[in-house]
């Protein structure tokens, strides 16, 4: 079984925290451990090291490589740009050698957070099982534990299959509240965590079929690597669900059940932190008093706070966010503000 | 006319802002200068530097004196510990040389705003010529904009002397919400803004009279300079308005009507900042996105706020304070922690 990471993304949602250089995958959120190192660390021993390849950007290189030391580092690779995860996952697949190529490849995206390890590889270890034997494109969807608005979802078909398989109807963009109800109630819907098994050689029949220009740009690089930066920049700029999954008959699935999140928000973050007395969460060095329900995150200093509620406080070395934590989605607007200011010091 | 400017606090409502070597007169709260540097200021060409005294305690020397520069270094006087104003201001006036005491003195906080420079000038001026005259202990009272609750009050008696002058009938302690709204309708009552003017010599018969033990123990201090750590320990601790003005008979004012506050919170400090755009108010680097009605005071890096209301957020080089406006008078709850846990580093 081969892992490939998806490193590369550049997301401004952990804002003060997560900048330009320091992406979310490469912050500790919960514990000591960055997200991508966790990542990595709950594949033992499923996966060894020497199967494991990740794909970031350039810019990030040496901070991934430095978070993964036993991974090998010429299976490090590196986009010359993020152009969304259909160029990426499709294009680390064709770099793999042949043998690689040809056994299973688990997509992981490397910026989510997995409460239950054994259970998690317990699902995958059993999803490449099936895609072993079947040739068979499966994606692993979570069990939802909420009418969650903020994924997407999957749509089964009636019925399972030999050891609990179900087959995918339809993705499913993130729902209004009352469809997310609706979904949950059914148990017919799975959240879609971005997690795919299948082996390498059939995604790229697949891509021939579903997308040939991409498939041909592909091979166009394969035959020049030299020219990489300038053929990859022509690569259309596509996300693998929408590029590939959604488009396929025939996707199976197996149910997660592992205490997931996407950590997608300051808020989805405080959902999974331990609470403390007051019913606040937060990490690093900090004093409430009659103060209830925030999130305080401390990197640098200290965050003291008197009398207020289900806000999220974080406190960098260079600054401080403050905001409800009901609109920690809305972050980006203070991100697109500073860029706007041309604040490159804080982005 | 000489000026007795009491520099001695350690307030801890402008924490983090303020701390213990760094108090609240030392700050530049709302433009450049210090709260001590514009209490010497406004005092040109009214007063001379080598008219000005100044008291504070030994740790706040150095910085007190590099403040004011001009003020002859002679004349900072050290209190060895801080024992409320009635020892500070009595002692100061023995201090003085025999001269200077027999003239008249004007006690001045050193931590609190005036506006309008000119009319406290203009008021401080015409007091010093009735205590001239007439060997009057004055204070000056603040005509009241508001129904503040948060300070003491002067009632006045009916009728107006030569030059303005009113008799005051009591001192009032901090009224009630209702009582503060009769107050002000009434037009019989000033702010108390402990601002005082009286011969110094006027001021030590008065201590005989009304502090003999006071009196007493200043009288070994001016004996025995050299036993002034030892001495002044044993003064009592008292405030000059309870110890003194309270108590006299006869104490006479002139309404002072220059845009003071005597900046007792970050909410006071906020009602005298100019508003931004967006309804905020602070200092420093900061961007507000969908915020209104928040004091937004970045001592150190970038305060950054969205959708939050009518909140305090200050950020220092080590820490961060929230807080809604209306409860910045409870800071001293988070100080009174912090020293419970021992965090001298942030004290």
């Amino acid at each position: 079984l081969q892992a490939l990471i998806l490193a590369g993304g550049s997301g401004t949602r952990f804002w003060p925290l997560s900048r330009q250089r320091n992406p979310k995958q490469l912050l500790a959120l919960e514990g000591n451990q960055s997200l991508l190192r966790a990542t990595l660390e709950r594949l033992y021993p499923l996966v060894e090291p020497r199967s494991v390849w990740v794909c970031t950007t350039e810019a990030l290189a040496e901070q991934v490589r430095r978070e993964l030391p036993e991974v090998p580092p010429q299976q490090v690779l590196l986009e010359p740009e993020a152009r969304n995860t259909a160029p990426a996952i499709s294009w680390s697949v064709v770099s793999m050698p042949e043998e690689a190529r040809r056994g299973v490849v688990a997509v992981l995206p490397a910026d989510h957070r997995v409460g239950d390890s054994a259970a998690f590889r317990d699902t995958l270890e059993r999803a490449a099982r099936v895609v072993e034997r079947g040739d068979q494109v499966m994606t692993l969807g979570v069990l939802p534990r909420r009418a969650e608005t903020g994924y997407g979802y999957l749509e089964l078909e009636p019925g399972e299959g030999q050891d609990g398989v179900r087959r995918v109807r339809r993705f499913v963009e993130k729902p209004s509240a009352e469809n997310a109800r609706r979904f949950v109630a059914s148990g017919n819907y799975l959240w879609n965590a971005g997690i795919f098994v299948f082996r390498g050689s059939t995604l790229l029949e697949i891509l021939r079929r579903l997308q040939p220009e991409l498939a041909r740009r592909l091979e166009e690089i394969a035959a020049a690597p030299h020219r990489l930066r300038e053929l990859y920049a022509r690569l259309p700029v596509d996300s693998i669900d929408y590029a590939v999954m959604e488009k396929l008959e025939d996707i199976a699935t197996l149910p997660l059940d592992c205490d997931w999140s996407d950590l997608g928000s300051w808020e989805a973050l405080d959902e999974v932190l331990p609470k403390d007395d007051g019913g606040n969460t937060g990490r690093g060095d900090r004093l409430a008093v009659e103060a209830r329900g925030n999130l305080l995150f401390a990197d640098a200093g200290t965050i003291a706070v008197l009398g207020i509620e289900d806000l999220v406080v974080v406190r960098t070395g260079d600054a401080v966010l403050v905001c409800p934590k009901s609109r920690s989605q809305e972050i980006k607007k203070l991100v697109s503000e500073l860029a706007a200011k041309h604040r490159e010091d804080l982005l």
